[in-house]
């Protein structure tokens, strides 16, 4: 328990320092008294804690309104499993490749040119840095997880190069430089060029790698753009000039930033930003769409760009966890309810229309012109985790894993060569579209879904004062400790998703009396749990339910979630659900693909299938499909095409004959791995 | 029958002196040998033919290929019934209350300041001209079918200060002038700057001016634009500077020019448009929005902004009707098919996509976020109605129909103060969208339904050489004559759209052989035709039914269409449209408003409401509703709103409880006329 408690007396310690956190703050720039905080010039030099080991993918630890507290990611071992094959394939063949990608489209050639290393010319779009940054943080996070000493050696060069880039004022950017300098941070540059969105991922790839290795070298250079160029020259200040987000990003890796060196003025900048700067006037539209520029708090409704409106609600909730504010947490309920209601695919992914990459109206929510940005769904993912940081409540964590198990796991490939930027949830391969890719030119979200993946044993515990929190099942085994100090072992043996049981072997140090918080899924209405083969009453879909016992060190907790396969229906206001259903077995969204189905493939529309309300369903495991997945059969019937090419026809025109037929249905986010082959979510439904 | 020798005289003598029509004439700018049709200074000055009074809406009268040539919209007097009270409404209130928008909005100040007549300065988009431009064609329609002497001042007037605006090298346009004349006509304004987009306005509105009074004023401005700035500087030589269209629109405007002048400088004119001339180079993305640029004949499917589309099919058409040119004909079926089998709504708008006002995916036909422009409809009938010349095939006319009761009579409000811009197939208030307005800063629109209803007359009948077509039914009084000379009068006598009955007088000025072609409505299913009570056997939905017989002159022809009320149901690839069903009776579209229904308001939601099959549906008249409409009530049910306010639930979830409801339906342009309500045509169907 060294560790723990050196962490603990450096948190003493630094606690000590703190300015007292001020309700209220997020207005801070409209308060000259508190003014001099981003104003002050004698602040000390920036300097991170040094407790890098035992800090999480977020580090709450000091934060007053987290009720939950992260564990490090490198305390969870994962086992062999669901993710361990995916997790494999992420940093075997996924951060490899697309490492080349990256150098091959000159993301690494921008910097080395500064360097006088290159003379290519500066490629790609005005975010390319970010494309480096996301890279680097998913190689951080495997490091985190693993002993990956080439990928580490690989970074560690490339954070060198992007440090050197770095120039003598803190600025950095490889975009803005020669001929471009004098738009450097001017607010139609802010608007729609992306420098600070492009720190911002520098700071939480610095971040990862700090915690990773200790490695501050990228950190300092954040810590030098924030201190040498931002904080002197921008904020509300008179003798300021004003910040407008633009994409926001910049909110939560300032706060990330703050956790990591305790300097307050990374909050206060990350609140002020939060709240918008009136000096830079926006349209209705860019308010709309970026999501940033007024006040955060005065916001009724998911709108806009997804990743920019899921990255704003992570800073917001960041900025909550650290201040408490009651305005952001009433705002950021409205939202999360707008989102639950209103606008989160059965996959969720999050943000229907193409244009604009944004959310649609409430409801809106087609299927085969879902945008469904990967990068979206991890931002809800993302949010989501703070949200339960806050209140433990189980709501955020059927989010996190309908997410993360479907719309994010959908985004990168079995091979992990290539990924989905958008995830529609229907797919006519007539439509000539390429929904895997190797490259984007705007490759945001292949990085991204990288650093998900790695960073991912870090979503499985919460400590609090009270215990611990299980929030998913796999294969794997926690070494941490609770709150007093108490060593604990957590190993969890199952084959979820796959199938509903789970066994955790708790092993604290010594017997320790402490709640056991096991997350029941809102899919499973039916569950049981047991302790030492006793059952335990209180089970409920949605909600923890918490074992408080005294563990006396080899203590077994099994538990059995309901895998029977689940036909659901949508809210009547999506229309493009209208007699449609789909399902859903345990965390997994399923489909229809073609090229699965019995009926010769000439007839193959799959419009043309039914699920019948009385049709069986069977689940069974192939291991030899899709690297292993379970496979739904249901019986249901399949009709002919219509009987007339146009678009419209009397109802009662004979139907055309709908046969029995056997609908075959893989996990969603195994789609597309074979030859295009039409692919649907949701399915015609005969109630009868 | 003085008249009609007249023109067959007149016809016969310009024939004479026709230029040839070349196959292959569409290629005309690639080949050097007919390079000088539009290269040739010695060409004679143009001047319209004098037989002004007895051209159709278009003049068809000697194009080749045109199986039907055009009536006069002044030969056909309407009666009272349906399209007699839209179109006084039209002239009394539509008309005026838009030409006292236009002048609110500095739309006629554009061209009084180039005549020192005003000061304001240049207000409205960049194709503000074509504003003033189809409302004077709305008016010149109006006095060729009525006599309209304030109105006519009114536009005699403005006609006058349009032409003083003309330049002294005929160039003409209010937003291209002062700074911006080094803009003019440039690669890139062409594409973007509506310049020549404008004229073709203009020209249709001289044509209908010369039309109505053989006033030419206009034309000659018109003319002058073409012969002294157009055609020596722009064109294929390589002395000439290239043309894009940017907004398809000149190319059936310079086709009139041509039918109205004999002038076949146009028409090649036109044919170098359509075929595009690569020396300006687009992208691909423009070439899809544009729907120009490239040779209309390399089209295969509907595609980009739907305006654009259709108004270049109607100039593709136009051109087909002129030269025969048969790769023309193969792609404009093509592209109609396209429309017929995956782009058209049931309402006969098209362009699914508010992003680019565009076409969607083949089947993309969302209700609520349906676009639907007003404008796209009306060029719908404008291609349609071209087609229908080119054949007599009574597909053509169902299209017309649909669109005019439907998507095109939507767009204008009962008291003919306020537009559509958009026809959506479903609405919610709480959108806060408000669809029906008085002035749109692009207001295409509204002068385009007032163009629309002003030439109505012109639409119902054609001729051919064997007798008479008759597309569309009202009560109304045809004065015209057969192709040999022989008077004809038809009187229409019917309730038309609201009954099915319809007789028609047909009185020749003496006994005559000759062909009646009546349509056959493709709805309905079951017709009877009967010729002095006695039953005439052949009546095929969808086809026109030949009668051909000696007519005496004053025989009754009796027709009688199936109006019971019909229940539709799209294609399965309209996912949207899964489980849902539309009535038509007729030729009307039928909606629901939520203020007609008889559930309290709390529970209006309309997605509660279904049709059942075994429903039965009734139909009245109800003359104190909306003007006077047909209501369709249904014996269905509604159900109350899902038992939980999340998303997506299990289908076995208790069902909300399904109480019998009487469902409620208007007529589908008569919505919006009353207090804000949701509305729906597509409506859950349950089959048992």
């Amino acid at each position: 328990m060294k560790t723990s408690l050196t962490r603990r007396n450096f948190l003493a310690a630094s606690a000590a320092s703190l300015i007292p956190a001020a309700a209220g703050a997020s207005v801070i720039h409209r308060s000259s008294g508190l003014l001099s905080i981003l104003d002050d010039a004698t602040q000390p030099q920036t300097t991170p804690h040094e407790d890098w080991k035992n800090s999480g993918v977020i580090d709450v630890s000091q934060s007053p309104h987290a009720r939950l507290k992260t564990v490090p990611a490198r305390s969870v071992t994962v086992g062999d499993g669901f993710w361990q094959k995916r997790r494999q394939t992420n940093v075997g063949s996924s951060i490899p490749s697309m490492h080349d990608e990256l150098l091959e489209h000159g993301r690494l050639d921008n910097f080395l040119r500064l360097e006088g290393k290159s003379s290519a010319a500066q490629r790609g779009p005005v975010y390319s840095d970010s494309d480096i940054y996301k890279w680097l943080e998913a190689v951080g996070f495997a490091v985190q997880t693993g002993n990956q000493p080439q990928l580490q050696a690989t970074a560690e060069a490339m954070m060198r190069t992007v440090a050197a880039a770095q120039e003598p004022s803190g600025y950095l950017n490889t975009y803005f430089v020669g001929d471009r300098s004098s738009q450097r941070m001017l607010p139609a540059t802010q608007e729609t060029g992306h420098e600070l969105y492009c720190i911002g991922h520098m700071l939480q790839a610095a971040v990862a790698w700090y915690r990773a290795t200790g490695d501050a070298t990228l950190l300092h250079a954040g810590i030098r753009f924030v201190d040498d160029f931002l904080l002197p020259n921008y904020g509300p200040a008179p003798n300021q000039k004003p910040i407008v987000a633009g994409h926001p990003e910049i909110e939560m890796a300032l706060i990330e930033l703050y956790r990591t060196t305790r300097n307050r003025r990374y909050l206060e900048l990350a609140g002020y930003i939060l709240q918008g700067d009136p000096r830079i006037p926006l349209t209705e539209r860019q308010i709309t769409y970026m999501f940033c520029g007024v006040p955060f708090t005065s916001r009724t409704k998911l709108e806009g760009h997804a990743v920019r409106a899921m990255y704003a609600c992570c800073g917001a909730t960041d900025y909550y966890l650290e201040t408490g504010d009651p305005a952001y947490w009433k705002t950021l309920n409205v939202l999360w309810n707008d989102l639950a209601q209103h606008q989160i695919y059965i996959t969720g992914g999050v943000g229907a229309r193409a244009a604009g990459e944004s959310f649609g109206d409430p409801y809106e929510l087609p299927n085969a012109r879902a945008y469904g940005e990967s990068c979206a769904a991890i931002g809800n993912m993302m949010w989501n985790y703070r949200m339960l940081a806050a209140t433990g409540d189980a709501k955020f964590a059927d989010v996190i894993e309908r997410a993360l198990y479907n719309g994010i796991n959908s985004g990168m490939s079995l091979d992990g060569r290539t990924y989905c930027y958008r995830n529609p949830l229907a797919f006519d391969p007539s439509s000539g579209d390429r929904i895997r890719n190797p490259w984007y030119d705007t490759t945001c979200c292949p990085p991204n879904l990288e650093r998900t993946m790695a960073s991912l044993p870090g979503y499985f515990y919460s400590t609090t004062d009270d215990g611990l929190y299980v929030h998913l099942y796999e294969n794997s085994e926690l070494n941490w400790h609770l709150h007093d100090g108490t060593g604990l072992r957590v190993v969890q043996k199952t084959r979820y998703p796959w199938e509903g049981a789970v066994l955790l072997e708790v092993s604290p140090e010594h017997p320790a009396e402490f709640a056991l918080n096991v997350r029941i899924p809102a899919w499973s209405a039916k569950s049981t749990v047991r302790v030492n083969g006793e059952a335990v009453a209180g089970a409920e879909p949605g909600q923890y339910l918490q074992i408080q016992r005294r563990w006396s060190g080899s203590d077994r907790v099994e538990l059995g979630f309901e895998m029977a396969p689940q036909i659901l229906r949508a809210n009547p206001a999506v229309t493009e659900n209208t007699g449609r259903v789909a399902m859903q077995r345990g965390p997994m969204v399923f489909c229809m693909e073609g090229l699965d189905q019995t009926v010769p493939p000439e007839q193959r529309n799959l419009a043309g299938f039914s699920v019948h309300a009385s049709g069986a369903t069977t689940a069974s495991y192939d291991a030899s499909l899709l690297d292993g997945v379970v496979v739904l059969e249901h019986e249901g019937s399949h009709e002919e095409a219509p009987p007339s090419s146009s678009l419209y026809f009397a109802a009662d025109t004979p139907q055309p004959v709908a046969s029995p037929a056997t609908l075959r249905l893989i996990p969603y986010y195994s789609w597309a791995n074979r030859e295009p082959s039409e692919m649907q979510v949701w399915i015609p439904y005969i109630r009868a």
